[in-house]
């Protein structure tokens, strides 16, 4: 890539959606912006990394795609927390073979989801790469002073939930990876392919979870379910027990996991990138939450239940099948089965 | 790298010099940090990558030069504003070649320059990558509110100034560039490979010039003096002057220039990587800010002028060298002699 195009690269990446105003004392143009938080509310900060090979294909996601996906896993992780996202820092090093207009296009995704969810882009750096493009993103949110949702406070006798359906992303991704390319995918599993590449982050759910004042931990699905349930357990040195029959999966999925004879579970515990939350709710509560959620056409599963330890500072986390507990070990997702 | 080593690198990552408490509401461990600013303070955020191949070579920076480096780049931006800085987010992608000691000791590096600024690691990303390493930082700051140092505001009348000294990264890096490696660096030049390889961000400075109310614009010197007097006079509107005779150069770097028959002010103009402080100040303030600057022992030198422009809306830089102005170009310093 030639040096102007480089600096076309540089206008995008100013290409702020960020106004003085509103919070925002300084955007770009200074060595750094320059915000105050709403009254009464924290500051919650961020960062996802995505790398080529790594995270992602050329085959696997469209430029946009992984431009979005950068944005939504951190906002995914401020709602994860019970807050909302605000500003957006984004440091790109782009590789020689990607051209001005994949870079554009990657821009257009960052923007496209931090208008979704109302994240202003305040900063960021934009060098080169000698190989892959690495794309790291920091989000700051805000939170209610004291009130964020952490993973430590599942108490025994809660129940466990999920917010909207997992293993689509997973599912997406397996479809996606034997596909010659993106274009080649038949029309009936495209959703699948849509799930992977836009997934949505949970702010809404988030926020009425924090609302509610019965969530006792909260944790966003980025490595499947059971990483992140494990993540519960630990942090809360509690037993979880998951009802498998209870897990929601979309019926494309199924068929998709049916066609290709595999069981959608293991996309569920260990697929990851749903963006969906799950946590643990005060089980005398959980009628009113589902209602309120019903009320925002939010999907909302009760999956399981906080359990006492069998032994002392032993969290665990199990599959309850037919009456029989079957321990479920932690193992997450590793993308093109390399580190993550 | 096998999986279990990756782990460790990932346990250095969460190796937070953070506790809640103090600002610091939630740590690491959950999805996000939480922290509120200081009352009255505003939150500065600034974002810095740096990329194997591009802005250093294992020649030219230690794996803990690498950590410092990134973390003061940032901490620099944050001065550039008068504020100080607070928490860091680390994102690092570690390639097969780079060994686990090797993550170790960008740690050590990252946590040492922490140290120094009084900043706490809060949270980041820890994900591999297939061939060069990148590391990419943000930094969180404070500033009093409404008062952060911007670019805009140089006025003609008001003069030039400078911390500390300027060109002496670049002269390090020249002769790191030279050496078969670190170690072989005749002992009276080690001062320069240091100042190339540990700067030291402005901090004081920034917010003795944010405390005189006095200073009406302020820039960082990472891509050198002409790059950071540019942007001061285009988003200043203004033209400015600079004496060559009074850019303070560090004797030991005049020597090498000597000893390699270069002019060390192409260093100091197109060097960079000093993270001094440029900037204008009001010309009846300069004796005061002086010998406030003298009384903390930061060195401070008035090195220009800024000019009424010769045409409207046509903002420049000029060397006066013998009464001569010579336009000075803002073409800016490149790593390696690639993009930057």
């Amino acid at each position: 890539m030639a040096h102007d195009e480089f600096s076309l690269i540089r206008q995008w990446t100013s290409r702020s959606n960020g106004q003085e105003g509103d919070g925002l004392t300084v955007g770009l143009g200074d060595d750094a912006a320059v915000f105050t938080p709403a009254p009464e509310m924290e500051v919650v900060a961020c960062c996802d990394a995505m790398v080529e090979t790594i995270h992602f294909l050329k085959k696997t996601m469209n430029p946009s795609d992984i431009g979005y996906k950068a944005v939504m896993s951190n906002v995914s992780d401020v709602a994860a927390m019970g807050g909302y996202a605000r500003y957006a820092l984004v440091s790109i090093a782009v590789p020689p073979q990607w051209t001005p207009k994949e870079c554009q296009q990657i821009y257009d995704g960052i923007y496209h989801a931090c208008e979704l969810y109302g994240v202003r882009v305040i900063g960021g750096d934009t060098v080169s790469a000698p190989d892959a493009l690495h794309l790291s993103v920091t989000v700051l949110g805000e939170v209610e002073k004291g009130r964020a949702i952490r993973r430590s406070q599942a108490a025994v006798g809660q129940i466990v939930f999920v917010t909207g359906h997992v293993g689509s992303s997973a599912a997406g991704l397996h479809l996606l990876l034997q596909q010659q390319d993106a274009g080649s995918i038949p029309p009936e599993w495209r959703e699948l392919a849509c799930a992977h590449q836009r997934p949505q982050a949970q702010v809404m759910a988030g926020r009425l979870l924090l609302a509610s004042k019965a969530c006792s931990s909260l944790n966003d699905v980025s490595d499947g379910l059971a990483s992140e349930l494990w993540e519960i357990a630990e942090a809360s040195q509690v037993a979880i027990t998951v009802d498998p029959q209870q897990i929601p999966i979309r019926e494309d999925v199924r068929a998709y996991a049916s066609h290709i004879n595999k069981d959608p579970l293991d996309w569920a515990f260990y697929g990851g990138e749903d963006y969906q939350l799950v946590g643990t709710l005060e089980a005398s509560r959980v009628d009113e939450v589902a209602k309120q959620f019903a009320a925002n056409d939010i999907p909302f599963s009760v999956i399981g239940r906080v359990e006492a330890q069998a032994q002392a500072k032993v969290p665990s986390l199990s599959l309850l099948r037919e009456g029989v507990q079957i321990p479920l070990p932690k193992a997450g997702f590793n993308h093109f089965g390399q580190r993550g």
